[in-house]
């Protein structure tokens, strides 16, 4: 029993899908520690599962390690004849075909955060053959799917069309949008925080290799049509990525790295399992920067911090019911749209951001109207959290609530990270949620009203 | 040895993975007796994998009949405390929660074309529990990844989410979009031929029952927010699919079933190895209307019908080489914009449709510009059969080539079906092919200028 045993174990470890939940279970292991980092209890209901989540996520996300470009073109070249004594190019012999506008995600193998990719390939057949229009896109998920930085990732994919179709050249052109996560502070000192950092990057072989060519023009004339311009990049290419420009790398090393060591080694295992090497050099500091941003939605920190910013439940007080009803006709509404709010969804460990608008009735000419910045204060401390998108509204609902009246109603408009770069790659979805308290809950047109108030396109990214 | 090898196969047939061999094998018979019936050659380089890519694709698209709601929320609802003491709704009771704009495509039960679906799913929770916000898009996909109608659709999704979450209602909105693939006919005498068919839908439980509610006021004004708005179908919601509206059913039957049992039979057969019930009252007129749609990419058919048109290519004198020189400056280019196109893609059986520029230099004086109805008639007659994108371009050129002299350039911009209905589901899509003769292929600034000729954002959908 014992021999048949051992080599059936053996069996098991061998096959795929055993190793699979190996690895699987390593990294679960990783991101318990870094919940526990964070200080929070890995068993409480909403976290319980989040390990699995998080693990299966990351190897979704990074499933190009495990697929070759080559299989993926073999199989799909087509002959196609080329001009029949005509004297230029087209069909099979040079014309120039340019498939545009896919959306990909990769990840940002500086910190971990996935990273959007408009991603346009163009190629000029020769040799009397085609490829499948559908490969260019597969080709460039197989390299979107690993970590990555925006010109390796072009470069990789224009290196693998180019041996795979063995055409005249292979263009590609990437937008990349970069979430710029701002640490607390940053957000609480300017109101006009940039969201995105965005960086356009090209790569070129055979006829494409000079930029300048005039290949290059045709295909960006043909960009053109659809509306496509090149902004200039705010960062240069050497620190696109948010957690290189601030705080310095040093900075982490000094202030993170020596307290959360076995967080930094849990990241170090995640890299390590996904496929990749960790000691590869642009992957060095990946682990503390991760962790770095990961430890500021550390509960305990916010409380403080948020409190020094002057958020205080005594501030105003709240107003005892007798005086509310004596009040009457002069309770007034007011409306704050679009306070900005940064937050980590606990499900996914994945960032999600977006707009919220308060709207309440209160007092006029015994109160005034709540100050912007306390209401973003609000917004701001809650968000700074493992959280998710329903929370977050109540929670904010609650509190406006306990400081002028209990006439609050709350919209929360938030794009989720884990709706675009897991299974199902949602990029255009946008959640909104709502609390209503006191009046709201109970008077149709004074939502209605609120409603109103809120700009026609305000929920778009 | 033969008892053994017996049980092995009873195995093999147990098992899934074997049993979807066989029934890829059977579609894969189904569509070579298709292709058959279009008069293609089943052996021929481009068309000799297509059974097997359309195999794959029906599968792939109509997956939902092998997944269930059940299976995906389980797991997925998260307790969410609600409202501390105030009184209205929030979090986890009675807190609105709506996931917008997620694009899905469904198979048309009708006609087996894929359609387009944005759907937006709302919710509101009781029971102190939410669901993981993915679960809606995944739940929406299982219904959608079947042969549908959107009505059916929107129900359905409906219902599953009611039972899987137990809320106090769902609300189902789908804004649906169905190509509307023309007969050469009805496109050669009708140029503003519309694109698409497009409906909106709704189906509410509980507290969205009634679509007068204030509940649906409240979803319908977090949508304006997106600009969304509800616009009036052009067609009752009976025919939205164009097979049902001309030409009549009855007149599919009398002029395509009996002519083309062996092609009803096949599809079918597709149907059910799909895993559909093919005498379901709404699917019973589905295989003569494909059929139907499909021949019309007949070959022969299209030939006789173009040059009943007066399309002929002896029509204006080509000139020779010794005029075009003696010409010299008097020649000038004339650049023709927008010509729309219909094909359908003999790698996967899959329509694509968009337009054709083409630009010409032609002897002006000498000559007169080609009619432009001319144009659209060379356009459609290589569109309607089964093509690539990069041929249908380089015969368009040859043949302009052919009329006028050799300096001719064509653009094809197209939306290709089997890019978003696939597994790359690549909604935002869309693929240019450049064809350059004579001049065009040796001038840059020849390019240039008709590539300035085009306006921007002519290559949208």
């Amino acid at each position: 029993m014992g021999h048949l045993d051992g080599g059936h174990f053996c069996e098991e470890l061998q096959n795929g899908v055993q190793l699979e939940d190996l690895k699987s279970l390593a990294m679960q292991d990783a991101v318990r520690v870094l919940l526990q980092g964070l200080g929070e209890d890995v068993t409480r209901e909403g976290l319980r599962n989040t390990p699995l989540r998080v693990a299966k996520a990351f190897r979704e996300g990074t499933r190009g390690y495990q697929q070759k470009a080559k299989d993926i073109i073999q199989g799909a070249l087509f002959p196609e004849a080329g001009l029949d004594k005509s004297i230029g190019n087209a069909g099979g012999v040079g014309g120039l075909v340019v498939v545009r506008d896919l959306d990909l995600f990769s990840y940002c193998e500086s910190c971990l955060l996935p990273f959007r990719v408009k991603c346009h390939v163009g190629y000029v057949p020769s040799g009397q053959r085609v490829v499948g229009l559908s490969k260019l896109s597969r080709v460039s998920e197989v390299f979107a799917k690993r970590l990555q930085e925006p010109q390796r990732l072009a470069d990789e994919i224009c290196s693998a069309l180019q041996s795979g179709i063995k055409p005249s050249g292979v263009a590609i052109l990437l937008q990349c949008s970069h979430l710029r996560f701002p640490s607390l502070e940053s957000v609480l000192l300017d109101s006009n925080h940039e969201v995105w950092s965005e960086t356009a990057v090209t790569s070129g072989t055979g006829i494409f290799k000079n930029v300048d060519s005039n290949s290059w023009g045709d295909l960006i004339s043909l960009l053109k049509f659809r509306g496509f311009s090149i902004k200039k990049s705010p960062t240069t290419s050497d620190c696109w990525c948010p957690s290189q420009i601030s705080p310095s790398p040093s900075a982490i090393a000094c202030t993170t790295v020596g307290a959360n060591l076995p967080m930094v080694s849990a990241v170090t295992k995640i890299i390590e399992v996904l496929g990749e090497d960790p000691s590869r050099k642009e992957l060095l500091g990946t682990p503390a920067r991760f962790v770095h941003w990961l430890m500021s939605f550390k509960n305990a920190k916010f409380n403080m911090k948020v409190n020094g910013m002057g958020f205080c439940k005594n501030k105003i007080d709240p107003l005892e019911a007798d005086d509310r009803e004596v009040i009457g006709t002069a309770r007034q509404m007011h409306i704050e749209l679009n306070l900005g709010f940064w937050s980590q969804c606990e499900h996914h460990l994945l960032p999600f951001h977006g707009t919220v608008h308060v709207g309440y009735i209160y007092p006029k000419g015994i109160h005034d109207p709540l100050p912007k910045p306390l209401l973003q204060s609000i917004v701001h401390f809650f968000g700074f959290k493992l959280q998710v998108q329903e929370r977050l509204t109540r929670q904010i609902a609650e509190t406006v609530s306990s400081l002028l009246g209990e006439d609050v109603m709350v919209v929360v408009e938030a794009d989720h990270t884990c709706m675009i770069s897991r299974g199902i790659e949602k990029f255009g979805s946008n959640t909104a949620t709502v609390a209503v308290l006191g009046r709201f809950s109970t008077d149709p047109s004074a939502r209605a009203k609120f409603f109103e108030g809120i700009p026609k396109g305000s929920g778009g990214r």
